[in-house]
């Protein structure tokens, strides 16, 4: 995977520390990549419903913001993206030690982007897809 | 609107006061029917984006919740529901003292359920609907 | 409700009677207004599925054109819409001898423009609604 | 890839012959896989929009239809399945002189099964992805 320039990779990590909610759920980025952001989680009780697994709105918090970021990477200039709308689909059960989230780009158009994020959940190693989401983001200038 | 049975009622207030991300988001319930629920939430510094509207993925979770909940109000015995899946369109920046989630069942079938959650945001008292979600959920035993 | 400018409403009615897949599929407008569009379909063989409903294809294509020219509505000049995605819920068998697509804008912008599509079976007098679509499009200048 | 059982197979070539919106798109299967279905169509008039790229209700039946056949290709049993909701996503105008889609399974539940159904236009030999969708399904009887 092709690294981002360092610039944008500092602008993207400046941006991420400045997310309360991601910094709420104690959230950190794992990787990132041109075109590519992995953002991770651990349980915490309040990210969890009552059945001990993580709450569907966890999961599509990390989805929408790991897909803003990926969008982000391509772009040298300071753009931010809005949302314009996403769906989810829950998989399996997010139970484990940690929640990852993989974004990458399906279209990185001049005005709309859309992008991929995968979640998987990790216990010991072994890793389980959770949930997907298609995420579609405009750029505000 | 039909009001629920009391006992279902009472099953969905104690679940609700039992979801801790809920509680974490300070929200609440501030209306219930047969086949509708409506919650609540004020803005607080960790459930904003920097540039000071509700994280899309609060909106989500808001949406998925009432989703949830509205698909409870129609049963009598202990049923719980798990999403299948969910979209969210944001309409309008959700910017406001209070944020306000109206889910209502589309279709309310022996195994899946549909439910439509319009979301509003509340500033003094202009209301004005900010996303809409379709939200997929199946009955678990 | 407010019926639309004639000139649009003519351009409308023009631009429909082009699309190759809409007469092919025997379908035609049977109501027009500011921000509104219906369009109906009478079942044909090609147009249902093995167990005699109609095909979810058939309806996706109903709810995507009503959508577009519901945006198409509130413009003056000969703007066209490009769908960005859809996602379209089924409620019921689409079982009848007319199927009717309702297209409302629930947000109309300079850039996007989301709309709601309604599908409903008519079979003798009894409407019934058989699906739903959130559709994103975007105006090509 | 796996092949699928010969038997399934059988069955599944059969009921898409007598799938008569297929038959009218001219639409045929060009690959089988356990988990995984390729049905293409090349351009016809009605197919198109008046810009000359596919319908994206086109684009629709396509994707509903490949994940609908992929999902039957592990069951033994006779199962049918019946679409929940769908969304698709478009990439790219679906230009060229062949449509290809490829749906694969996310999920293989007892009761619910979602798709991925990604779809291709080739023009000479090149393949450009011109949408993808995510679609729900429920085993019918």
């Amino acid at each position: 995977m092709k690294k981002p320039d360092p610039q944008i990779e500092k602008r993207i990590r400046d941006s991420f520390a400045r997310q309360k909610l991601m910094a709420a759920y104690g959230a950190e980025i794992t990787d990132i990549g041109h075109g590519y952001m992995e953002i991770s989680v651990a349980p915490q009780d309040f990210l969890l419903r009552t059945s001990g697994i993580f709450h569907g709105g966890v999961l599509a918090a990390m989805a929408d913001t790991a897909a803003g970021y990926a969008a982000g990477t391509i772009h040298t200039n300071d753009a931010s993206f809005l949302t314009v709308e996403f769906k989810i689909s829950f998989l399996n059960p997010a139970q484990g030690n940690r929640l990852v989230t993989r974004a990458r780009l399906l279209k990185g158009g001049r005005t709309l982007t859309i992008a991929q994020a995968d979640l998987y959940s990790i216990d010991e190693d072994l890793e389980k897809q959770v949930a997907t989401a298609i995420v579609t983001l405009i750029k505000a200038n």
